[in-house]
């Protein structure tokens, strides 16, 4: 007879919070079904849901999954990376590279919208706002873009904005021709889609001859260019203001050490990437961008800003700034689609900044320069001519027909150069470059003498910085790696972020990031390749890459996948571009108008703007808050032949399964319109619905809601789309890599060919972990625990939507409206008084205003559930005491909400006790989370805006 | 003209915290000194100064030592490890490798003899001491030992001291001659220096029929067998406590979730490993061992046991307990010299069981087992005889001829077994055992059969384990990773750590543990080496191993190395071991005396009895508290003839540099005596001093103090010996790898031939990236920060000991016994303020009763020793308004601290307020460390004994 062998857990059960039989059994009891298959035939129309199993790969183990992705980054080929474009080799310190990027304090982190438990990010922000003041020399930076190339095209937006001349009807965009590449082809996407035009041109010495006097309204130039030609860009700068233009400089933050920074120099705005600054290549990105403006552009900013202000007892505290500037808040209105920004890798470029300090940027830049000048040198001692004069890092040469034969010769000895044509090709330093790899150039020229020791400076004399930079003492303090570690400690424990507890935030699917998934992001063989490699150098991420296409398409039922968008908004501007390109395509140039149901999150009306579309609102209405059918027909007959989309979320924003979603795609369709459905929700449908199965054409689905990626606290995020085959041939390219797209395709959309390449692998990771079943389950479960929560605190606060069955979908909007009418009592009141009970709040009023809605996804456990829901009761049972008078409306535990510590030394004129201050019913004071500051005045600070590291005298 | 390029920052000004020239001159200049150098030629006595440059490589940057030490690991030739013998491949669950063993917050820790601040590890192991204790079935366990090896000596140990058979004249330990080879080899090296007899012998059936009736006081059995057979030891056990002998069962904790516990079989003591809980095999270790016992022999047990007590407001907490049974107590009445422990280890172990539950350890037990029936199935059904009858994961086969050949052609298929002899091999199974390794086990034999599904269990009938384990809700909680991740930063949030802030202990040396020191101990090439793996297969190690013999000897001045001691006190008792051996081979029999200042660290005195010596102390006197000379010759004239040692401490332990430690050495050389100098304070004398060449003869060093190992809050610990010539035939061997010492030693002291193996990357790295000139500064700034405490603190506390130009060494003796004398005021009271201040206490009345031993490394920066500075003259400043009668001896803030957050909320009738309790002066309430017990009283928990996971009523 033969021994039966218990399972061994699966990875889905560690991933899975509920995955005990028993807890489950508990919830269902509550909601009434006796089985989960059950609840989700309930919760989940038959009409869209899918009954075939997920055509992926069964689950395999961590250990398995480890081994695999240890053997697709052992595919990829590291090489030296001399191509520039951009990009470049960088040293992550290892103290930042293990406390933060592999730390998930920093990296499950949410985006910094409950500013008082975010203080250790928000001031990690703010110094790199300040190293991108200081060393542009422009006096407001924002805390990130996503790339270069998006950040120049944010540029020519705000330019366009702003430009006197645009007032005069200017519609041209003037792109120096040593600009990289990708930015012109990121540029040029976005201005296309806007109806503007982008001219590329020689502007090394002066402006084109032939403009038009009122033709120009902005100007972007390259410092130092492409070619690695550092030009003095006075003339055109002065020149450019003269025709009414805005001029922006998109500079490498390294070179700035030794450089005149823009703002120096009369530009109006300066863009780049942080990426030097101590961040792995990592095919292309997560990489932090940057842009900062001239003074008076504030209100102008594209993205997050972060600020400082104070706090109830006065206190400087950070926060987000001029957020009603954003397009959560303008929709419609926005001029910039941007949400997700690159806040991790942000933190990393400032702590890099923080740990060497201005004189250490200044040797590494000097280190750099001196390995360019002694290449050049080298080379014509040996006679190869070398076209760049003026460099900082990069050298064109010139060598007549011998180009691709040194490029081979040079990557036999393990360095990439950058191809240019059969004549000429870049060599780029950094800080990485070894004399090894020096030599190893020189013998791919066949140069036998050795590099000279030394060589005079090739910085232009008059472009030499002379003004100081980073002087703010974080800059000057945390130099040796004890010191380093203990501030990044220090800031990690001033922060809430999953390692804590729960990140109940509606619409953001803070689920489990595991740490098998996590560390092949650290792997040299993911991390250190350029997104621009020859073909044959990134076989392993080629693979993943078209795995990853493969199974998502799957997954969503859709036919091609562009992983390109590098962020949600990113995403559905894609998609969006993809079918005003298919209209186009057909001839349909009328079809401009794009639906969107009023309560789209604010990304999608923005995002349509940016395609080029009118946004026109649908109502919604009924217990689901579901789309108006009535109104869509209304608005539909209204634009008939002009209809080019809806756009529309589902399961909806009200986190409900509208039941007639196949009606509203129907509808759109018959009207000659695309269905937009916004991935936002897909926590709820894979493995049980696919949207490109249920009538939509394209979707955005967000790699760090529902697929694993960490939110790192605001970003990196991925936003790949999926399209049925009609909208394929409109998918992003890229110019450097053909492989990246269609060459029918609208151009790029992201700086890098793969966008945040190097984070795919988590993902991948994650599918190869569930498998088909484990996926199944952990939609169901999530949807479980979402009813659950609302069925509990349905008596306590209302649930403002259920489906046709009186179920929600993944999450729930609980209804604080009737309460704060009775008893003045916001949902920003209830959301600080969270934090005094351990929690992260749920998303405050969105989709509606004066709500809080909760998403505890499949990841946490029923004893965390029962500890959010039981914290909701008590302080619903806070409100009732205030309601009855035991309190006033000014001076009550809500009210007060979050109270620190240092809050419980002072003198306690509170009618509660310090106890219920801090300890309220449940809170283990052992494991006590501490608000560092408390609740935060943002208009104070919009008021007196302060967007770099204030003087040390401001925290006395 | 060639431009001038700034040098790039090395990493010895990442290491050393005062290498800004501003911050060194501010020091220097309080010491009234010009330069570094005229400070060290003042405290460094020139009769010791070597001048010598170190012949180390020079330093190279963290990126290149990076590169290096991945090329070694990669020499490293990873393959299944089947070997067995107490070591078996594992998975550490990612979550736990990457938020214990990868975080500085667990592995920058000391030991926890401050409990306080230590409750997070504290609980660790206690969770630790209850899954050695419910899987053994013994009440009590320890909170880790070295190793199996060492645990089972321990043993012994325990069972000459407390057998009935002892006092009857018992003199043999009898050992199961199936018990692992390396057990038996280090427990007959202890046995031979305690003059005790260890007898080997078949003990599968029953005893010996020709032991003497009072013969025997101790039995080990192995239990399973390294055979893999598994024998009922029932009989065995009774018919041992028939003779008065005490019983310990070595076991493997794996196993004994489906065997039958050594207590519930009538074991006294069980002893083993707790390895494949999820810690890698590194080539051997660190590992923790464990040792637990039946109850009544609790005040027997050697090494640290952690405990349940209260603290000052009645609630729970831990600390150690029993504390004066240990080494440091004792001295030479101790019964072992155990210190350091392994606690890192003991924390990975602890958070596998929590982590996999008791449900899926049995899950696992049983995938292990049923591979191993599976093989052995698969292997008979071939014909192959497969000796082993009843096993858990372990089979012996016969292969008459064949073994060589087959064990050949199972390594050509990627897999290790165990050799025995030219007819017999070993297999072993472990959780990592894929079907592909068992079907290239097959394939060796040549058999082409697939392997059976399923097969019958093997474990014998009368032991399968019928009572239950791990029922404490720790264990049945924690099992989803977002569960577990909470866990361990719940824990790691409650402890003090080097993240946090400065730990300026005395002779304990905590400084800065680098991260490109660590990384290496996680690279696979690293950790998934089995200890004896065949020669080849661990190049990378060897050469590793090669290079840190000959670079430590450098330092140190000697001519051999022994890696072997995986701890200081292993590494005294290895070194006095060596001197009683070459006394012995001169035929010098009578020389057993060993001269002990009376300032020496415990383990001194327990090394020597261990060793077989008889301790004589020799008096300390002088301003520099030096050894008194006029003692010192009349204790060698009173044993002349018998003197085998001195074993001194230099710099002293009272941290000065004495000068007459030539003329010590002389003195008892001239007796015919060997020196032994402890390398605890070797961190003043790297690359100033070489004590090989100013007279002694051997010398332990702590990787963990002076080379950058972690304390790992409480180990683990390597403490490598160096001799002189004469002493290198006596170094330790081992027996399963013949190149780890001399055939002429006398044994193996550790179970790994090169003991804590995976942990010598960090001190290779370290003196990599240092180099020689690194060395020395960091040696210099140590003795430079350490006479700045010492200056700036001697108005407010009396330095106690200087040396002869009133210097002290690396670190300083603060003397408050005048204080206590006069105020009340303890080292305690000032040692527990120092939590409320945010730092970890000095090291406490050692060497002196009473005093504060400060050192501050030379990691720390000004900055944070000006905060230290600061807060004991603030202390002071408290002490002095208590003592105007301020306040009352009983209620100040100095005799109520640490002081918690909880302690706020309560009534306040304190005579100072809740922000002098909590916020005194210089706290930054932002970066507030809240100690999260009271004081704890150490005297209640030993007289309530409680060293398992108390219910969790106990903390209502």
């Amino acid at each position: 007879m033969t021994a039966s062998v218990p399972l061994l857990t699966p990875f889905s059960a560690r991933h899975i919070g509920v995955s005990d039989q028993a807890d489950q059994d508990v919830m269902l009891k509550t909601l009434g079904f006796s089985s989960l298959e059950d609840m989700i035939a309930a919760a989940v129309p038959e009409s869209i849901r899918s009954r075939l199993a997920l055509a992926l790969p069964a689950a395999s183990t961590e250990a398995e999954v480890a081994a695999e992705l240890r053997a697709l980054a052992d595919r990829n080929t590291v090489r030296a990376s001399m191509i520039g474009l951009g990009y470049y080799d960088t040293i992550t310190p290892p103290v930042i590279r293990r406390n933060v990027l592999e730390n998930p304090a920093w990296y499950t982190a949410y985006t910094p919208y409950q500013p008082e438990i975010s203080q250790g990010r928000l001031e990690a922000l703010l110094n790199f706002q300040t190293v991108v003041g200081d060393l542009t020399g422009l006096p407001t930076a924002g805390a990130s873009l996503l790339d270069e190339s998006t950040a120049a095209a944010e540029a020519m937006a705000l330019a366009h904005r702003t430009a006197p001349a645009t007032k005069k009807g200017a519609t041209v965009f003037l792109i120096d021709a040593d600009a990289l590449p990708q930015t012109i082809d990121v540029v040029r996407t976005r201005a296309v889609a806007l109806g503007l035009q982008v001219r590329v041109a020689d502007l090394s010495r002066q402006l084109p001859a032939d403009l038009g006097d009122n033709a120009v309204f902005g100007v972007l130039l390259q410092y130092p260019g492409a070619s690695g030609e550092v030009r003095n860009p006075r003339g055109v700068i002065a020149a450019a203001h003269e025709l009414g233009a805005v001029v922006a400089v998109a500079a490498d933050l390294l070179a700035l050490t030794l450089l005149t920074p823009p703002g120096e120099l009369g530009a109006d705005i300066a863009v780049g990437t942080s990426q030097r600054f101590g961040v792995p290549l990592g095919f292309g990105g997560p990489h932090a961008g940057y842009l900062s403006i001239r003074a008076g552009l504030e209100r102008q900013l594209p993205g997050r800003l972060v600020g400082v202000s104070v706090d109830a007892d006065g206190r400087p505290a950070y926060r987000l700034a001029l957020q009603t500037r954003e397009q959560h808040i303008r929709r419609e209105k926005a001029t910039s689609n941007i949400c997700t920004a690159q806040v991790l890798l942000a933190v990393l470029a400032s702590m890099y900044a923080v740990y060497h300090g201005p004189s250490g940027l200044r040797a590494i830049a000097a280190n750099v320069h001196s390995r360019a000048t002694r290449l050049a040198a080298g080379l014509r001692a040996a006679g190869v001519e070398v076209l760049t004069g003026s460099f900082f890092d990069t050298i064109t040469v010139r060598v007549p027909g011998r180009a691709n034969e040194i490029l081979a010769a040079a990557e036999q000895r393990g360095v990439n150069l950058r191809p240019v044509d059969a004549d000429h090709f870049g060599i780029s330093c950094d800080e990485a470059t070894t004399e090894a790899q020096l030599g190893a150039v020189l013998q791919a020229f066949g140069v036998i003498q050795p590099l000279p020791d030394g060589a005079e400076l090739a910085l232009p004399v008059d472009l030499r910085r002379t003004s100081d930079y980073l002087t703010h003492p974080v800059f000057n303090t945390h130099h040796s790696e004890t010191s380093m570690l203990r501030y990044l400690r220090r800031l990690a424990d001033r922060d809430y972020a999953l390692d804590r507890g729960m990140i109940p935030l509606g619409s953001c699917t803070m689920k489990l990031n595991a740490t098998t998934e996590m560390e092949p992001v650290t792997n040299p063989g993911f991390a250190n390749i350029h997104p621009f490699a020859p073909e044959g150098q990134f076989d392993g991420y080629a693979q993943l890459i078209g795995d990853l296409q493969r199974w998502l398409s799957e997954i969503t039922g859709y036919d091609a996948v562009s992983l390109q968008p590098n962020a949600g908004a990113q995403g559905e501007f894609a998609g969006l571009l993809a079918i005003h390109a298919y209209h186009q395509s057909r001839g349909d140039l009328q079809r401009t108008v794009c639906l969107i149901p009023a309560s789209a999150h604010g990304t999608n009306a923005a995002s349509a703007v940016l395609a080029g579309m009118k946004v026109v609102v649908v109502a919604t209405s009924g217990d689901e808050g579901e789309v108006d059918l009535d109104d869509l027909k209304a608005k539909i007959a209204q634009h008939a032949g002009n209809l080019a989309a809806i756009m529309v979320t589902y399961p909806s924003t009200h986190g409900v399964f509208e039941d007639h979603i196949g009606a509203v795609c129907e509808l759109v369709h018959e009207a000659g319109g695309q269905v937009y459905v916004d991935g936002a929700n897909l926590n709820a449908m894979v493995g049980l619905a696919r949207p490109g199965k249920f009538g939509a054409d394209v979707s955005h689905l967000n790699l760090h809601k529902t697929f694993c990626i960490p939110h790192g606290g605001g970003g990196p995020g991925v936003g790949p789309i999926g399209v049925r085959s009609h909208l394929a041939p409109f998918l992003p390219n890229h110019p450097l890599q053909s492989s990246a797209g269609p060459a029918t395709g609208p151009g790029a959309i992201a700086a890098a060919p793969w966008g945040s390449a190097s984070i795919l692998p988590i993902t991948w990771a994650y599918l190869r972990l569930m498998g088909p079943d484990g996926l199944v389950a952990a939609t169901s479960t999530a949807i479980l625990s979402a009813n659950y929560i609302a069925a509990r605190l349905n008596d306590h606060y209302p649930v403002l939507y259920t489906g046709a069955r009186g179920l929600v979908a993944h999450e729930c909007i609980l209804d604080l409206r009737p309460l704060t009418k009775q008893t003045g009592v916001t949902v920003d009141d209830v959301a600080k008084r969270l934090v005094d009970y351990g929690f992260h709040a749920p998303t405050m009023s969105f989709p509606v205003s004066g709500t809080l809605m909760v998403e505890p996804t499949e990841s946490e456990d029923l004893a965390e559930i029962d500890r959010f829901i039981d914290a909701m009761i008590s302080i619903k049972g806070e409100v009732d005491r205030l309601s009855a008078g035991e309190w006033s409306s000014g001076d009550n535990p809500l009210r007060n909400a979050p109270h620190t510590a240092r809050s419980l030394v002072a003198e306690w004129n509170h009618p509660y006790s310090r106890e219920e201050a801090v300890y309220p019913a449940g809170v283990d004071p052992m494991s006590k989370y501490w608000s560092p500051v408390r609740r935060i005045d943002g208009a104070f600070g919009d008021r007196n805006l302060v967007c770099s590291c204030p003087p040390v005298e401001d925290y006395a």
